[in-house]
């Protein structure tokens, strides 16, 4: 986490992407860790048509501004999201694009994952492409523990798909674990 | 709405009442009538054990800052979240609690409704409650149209739910006239 210990998330996409649902998860796993979360979406002019933007502050101290300003992390699950958040992000904050919905990135620091390929591969259900994204986030970031994402994700999970949504998260920390070896 | 066109509505309770869940519906009603809206949720110490706090901000104009300052609507689930906030309300905003778990009330200018009573009653679902109480809010203020808030419970209503759903809040609709008639 940066100097004042607030950790900043931008979740971009499409509605039914489930990043509404990845934003709640996320905080709540903040919780059980012991650090202070808020989740905050917009909608009207700023997430038109059928645009999504979740966003999540996590911190150890109190959080009195909950909207994102420079993104530590940019999740992007479409392309135009990409083009329009990616000059929000910090310096050395992480990128991450699902390879399904955005082909150009405009910088060649970011991660690209076929998040949705991925999640159809491994759980046969294209819209747990939200928990494998959070895989990716936590396994790239550390922002909470493995611990805490596994048990927000089942406290969340419909009652019956817990293990599928396990498999879904478990595959995004094993892919941030080789991408992470990759730059070693 | 007042000066600056700006509606800040505060929905608290505890987890599992579809607090968070409500206040989305609310949101994206906001939008279908052309405004802006936002919609936060807390975690931490803010919402500690089983409390839950659900925010929504809607405005004809951009919105800055997300968060409630004075709320304009105040729905309180639970004993603890009246206690807590009922001091940040505005003084001429409205306080609606729900009397299957509100009995202390420090003002009698309240709507005291059994708001998951009639849920129970009307449905056969106490979950369906915190439609019931957007049906109130709905009602009481006007901060959205009846064709609005309607268009965006069936959205997000799970899946063969949408009549059950649309029956709530045709209920806290219809309490709401019901109050207003006996303050004229």
């Amino acid at each position: 986490m940066n100097e004042n210990h607030r950790f900043e998330i931008r979740l971009a996409g499409e509605g039914g992407q489930g990043l509404i649902l990845a934003g709640i998860i996320l905080a709540e796993a903040a919780v059980y860790d012991g650090k202070n979360a808020t989740q905050t979406q917009s909608y009207g002019p700023e997430a038109r048509g059928g645009a999504s933007r979740s966003e999540v502050i996590i911190a150890d101290g109190d959080i009195d501004y909950p909207k994102v300003t420079h993104a530590d992390l940019l999740l992007c699950m479409s392309q135009e999201s990409c083009d329009k958040y990616f000059y929000d992000i910090k310096q050395d904050g992480v990128l991450i694009v699902d390879t399904s919905y955005v082909s150009r990135v405009p910088t060649s620091k970011s991660y690209r994952v076929d998040i949705t390929g991925l999640a159809t591969e491994v759980t046969g259900r294209a819209i747990t492409a939200n928990v494998v994204a959070l895989g990716l986030i936590v396994g790239l970031t550390g922002i909470v523990s493995r611990q805490a994402i596994e048990a927000a994700v089942v406290a969340r999970a419909p009652r019956g798909t817990e293990e599928l949504n396990l498999k879904a998260l478990a595959v995004g920390l094993e892919e941030a674990e080789r991408l992470k070896s990759q730059r070693e």
